[in-house]
């Protein structure tokens, strides 16, 4: 197909200017151009390709930028952002400097509300419709596009029953795929197969419960439909919903046939969707998210008390494992953070051992429940925080760096980072073995150093660091994988005898017996976590050293700085804020 | 009436024993027994009054303990406290060292999750439910009774869309008043509305678009009906909800014609309602909710942009003068902080300043939506935490000590606590002046010191402290309201002249140009704050003291030690804890 429609379109108002009868051969373009670069650059696929068609009609019909348009969760908007003035620079898609993978405010004035996080866009939608009432902007339209994975989650729902209450001229567009990054669980999902299925069911429907003006459902793939729709939905005024069918990967055969995967492919072949191998993929060590959820099986085989709990996570978390293995103690309770972590209170009230696997951003959704029903009731809940420190080409709204700040204040709370596969491997084993409270594991995104890492278990005394490496001059406290970085800072130095270096494992209870040994030795003493630096371990350690009054000493702390970390590898993320071998040898040759 | 049924129950066994026909008369023991002492002792009373019978009916019908019970939020559960062999200590209730206001695992078998904050019960009970499932344990019934104003917050909702598509033994009760603290809003509330008045909408109804199986609603105060539906749903199996209609305060004339203020209203007359006067009213200082209700009246009206939220705490955090005065500016939500904030941001997007007044605790709600939403996008809203530190009686699901921590390591966020009424007032005039990027202004609960406070605005620069006080010796370094007790400490010593107080004001960013002339001139620096000293304000301090090589200093920080604090007066617990002029004056003899 010659690409001649899309390479024309600088912003939404060349798209205006196209015959309606053009648009669905624009859609083909704009599908090739995203599995193009996709295919060769990396990113979200399936999702973005789902949409094709309702962002060229959004575009189309709706007076954007003056209308607000905000995506959900933002994996959707490839098309989005290449139609509204960002074709050119698509290619440096999650590259640092390049533009993010999700809509953000700071990039186009197109994007009416970064998001990155789920469940956000009505609250936000209607938000600026509130504000354009009280401008007397009567007539400027107000859209949020939904999943219905996203919908199900209770911030929405909050959202949803004041849209009803409001005379906001908001538009909600449930995009109804039956996935997530996942499938779709819950009864609400079941629900909307039922209005698919049903049209007695139609009407009377949850949202018109809610007092919201319902429309549909229609199949999000037929243009003419589609357009037709919004252009009666642009003379209704108030709150109004409608329900669009689409399928996550349309237009790519593999895609469409393998949801999960193809939601962020990796690199594949363009024409044909065939994914490309990583070389040497067998030799490598594995992802933690897999010792993690090999592990969990493990054990759950041995200990039937064992539960496991994952927000919409099963694939990315690695609990599948257990999904497909011991489905009857596992559960996927869609992007539900808060009601994971209370439901897993519950269990453990029962003497059941839950497993509460939630990202580490993610778990900012359930602060309250992990306090409030957790840790003042002591219950020993086992949350193995995934994608903790720097997560890469996500960029800031994924990086999980406040985790080991805002956990430390919890009381009650036992807070541990693993250095390795191996570590991970073992507290978990400890985590099940009787904890009398709850413990919160964090571990990073991707993999590891360890091949072998499917060692027999052994237990972790809860408190204890280890020392890695004793030294005379400077001692280096590092927890979690970063600790394997200070490795090579000083394997290959001539004064490494100088460098002492300590595993803490624990940022909460600190080794206090250990860091009395290292205050009493050290005059030098550096603190290095993936976290941030603004009461994190490092501020851990400074209040362990002012209770305990350990004076004139040199401290360093090293972590994330008080700043939020924009997207790109995450090598090149830690090397710009000075976390990497060659900083690191720079300052110890400044002390030692 | 003589009292001669309640005197003779020391447990539930002790109700089943008694014919049906007789408990009407328990009821109004019960009922007469919760005016008695509450009059007397203070507490929470509508919302127990309003559970009279169902209290009753639940432990007649089902074998609690054995069967499970939640109460969401708590504040309804007096009678069931009292029914279950905590008569005797009633009297105790909210008092140091005596019975909570609310369920507690540690004080009752019966108690059979701990709550406080809202939404939790039936995440709860499906947690308890699944346990059971996987012991086999198929007749055990967990039943969890709810609100309507709770039911409409989200994590509910999350819960409810997995107990859809389980096989639970579960039972959710809807005591639907169409009240929370204050009068319950939104859509859902209307829906509930038109179920009561209109029977064509029940069947099908949004309970039964979650595949539960639904029925009511009846009259939660008919104790025969109640009895016979309660007997017929323990013949059914899976998930059932039951609707009853109940009015809040019932049997106390008073309280049901004003449920806001008989919701918790202080002494009063056990005979006629009539409230009792607090002495000299009049003279007193004005609650820091007034100040911030008043005064936010006050900048509204010269400034359009602003705007009120509260997710459902309009009279409590006295946004109810702003919701009176200007309406169309000032939201209630609901029981819904992640909207309420992300609300805020969306209309902070817009150019309105938005004033989103959260309880303390309550913000723990909406961690991931002030990260996400607001604090990466930099955007503009003003927080106003309400009910920091300490709260008292309400004890430790309601103590707002973490604030301090877990905002503190947000990056673009502001941190400020005022000392008094005034510094309330013009903290939020300069924050409506067009700050580039949010604020948390946090404040406690109740009255604050100056009689005189509606004094003309004036600005408060960001980031700067004050010297309340210059010293030779020791340096007080104080954030928010503690400092006034402070004052307290070194007025009457006689070498006063040794001790500097610093009035620290901003928690983020610190005042450093001020923190630099401390840390040169004094040796011994106390920092002191009533949140967690974990992470806190004290914290900051050393991280400064770190990052700025100051050593060989003694620093104390004092604050709110890593442990739940449990319910008492506020002074009380301060006491305990060693925050008290007695213990500062300790501290300072060693010193000075």
């Amino acid at each position: 197909m010659i690409k001649e429609l899309l390479e024309h379109i600088a912003s939404p108002k060349d798209l205006r200017q196209l015959p309606k009868e053009e648009l669905p051969q624009l859609a083909n373009e704009l599908r090739d151009f995203i599995i193009g670069i996709v295919a060769a650059k990396e990113g979200h696929l399936g999702a973005s390709l789902g949409v094709v068609e309702l962002t060229i009609a959004l575009h189309y019909i709706f007076d954007t930028p003056n209308d607000f348009l905000v995506w959900d969760v933002g994996h959707q908007a490839y098309g989005h952002k290449i139609l509204t003035g960002r074709k050119d620079v698509f290619e440096t898609n999650r590259q640092l400097g390049g533009i993010s993978g999700f809509p953000k405010r700071s990039e186009s004035e197109y994007d009416a509300f970064g998001v990155g996080h789920s469940s956000t866009s009505i609250s936000a939608t209607l938000g600026m419709a509130i504000a354009s009432q009280l401008k007397g902007e009567l007539d400027k339209l107000h859209i949020a596009v939904i999943g219905d994975a996203s919908i199900a989650s209770g911030m929405a729902f909050e959202a949803l029953n004041h849209v009803g209450v409001s005379k906001a001229n908001i538009l909600i567009i449930l995009n109804d795929n039956a996935m997530g990054i996942d499938p779709s669980v819950g009864a609400l999902k079941n629900y909307l197969t039922n209005i698919k299925n049903n049209k007695r069911v139609r009407k009377h429907n949850i949202i018109e419960a809610f007092n919201i003006d319902y429309s549909g459902p229609i199949d999000g793939h037929d243009l003419p439909a589609l357009l037709s729709e919004l252009e009666r939905l642009k003379t209704v005024s108030g709150p109004k919903f409608l329900h669009i069918i689409t399928t996550k990967g349309k237009g790519l055969q593999k895609a469409e046939e393998d949801q999960v995967k193809y939601h962020a492919p990796g690199k594949f072949n363009a024409k044909t969707g065939e994914l490309i191998a990583k070389s040497e993929l067998n030799q490598q060590p594995p992802k933690y998210q897999d010792v993690f959820g090999l592990t969990l099986v493990e054990l759950a085989k041995t200990n039937d008390k064992i539960v496991g709990i994952t927000p919409a996570m099963p694939t990315g978390s690695s609990l599948k494992f257990m999904l497909d293995q011991i489905p009857e103690r596992a559960f996927d309770v869609g992007i539900a953070e808060q009601h994971a972590v209370t439901l897993a209170a519950g269990m453990a009230t029962q003497g059941l051992i839950p497993f509460c696997n939630i990202y580490s951003t993610f778990l900012q959704r359930a602060y309250d429940q992990v306090i409030h029903d957790v840790a003042i009731q002591n219950l020993p809940v086992v949350f193995c925080l995934d994608r903790a420190g720097l997560v890469g080409e996500d960029g800031a709204t994924h990086h999980g760096v406040f985790d080991l700040a805002y956990l430390r204040c919890i009381p009650n709370l036992i807070i541990f980072a693993p250095l390795n596969e191996l570590e991970l491997r073992n507290i978990m084993y400890t985590a099940q073995l009787g904890l009398k409270g709850p413990i919160a594991i964090r571990y990073p995104r991707g993999m590891g150093t360890m091949q072998n890492w499917q060692q027999p278990f052994s237990t972790l005394e809860i408190g204890k660091g280890e020392t890695i490496k004793e030294g005379s001059k400077v001692a280096i406290l590092s927890i979690g994988t970063i600790g394997n970085m200070i490795k090579d800072v000083y394997i290959d130095i001539t004064n490494k005898g100088e460098i002492a270096h300590y595993n803490m494992r624990f940022v909460k209870p600190l080794d206090e017996e250990l860091l009395h040994h290292v205050f009493k030795k050290f005059k030098n003493i550096i603190t290095i976590e993936d976290g941030t630096i603004v009461g994190g371990f490092g501020s851990a350690v400074l209040e362990f050293a002012q209770q305990h009054g350990y004076k004139d000493k040199n401290i360093e702390i090293l972590g994330i700085p008080d700043t939020f970390i924009e997207h790109g590898k995450s090598e090149e993320l830690f090397n710009s804020i000075g976390l990497s071998v060659h900083n690191m040898k720079k300052i110890l040759s400044l002390w030692t």
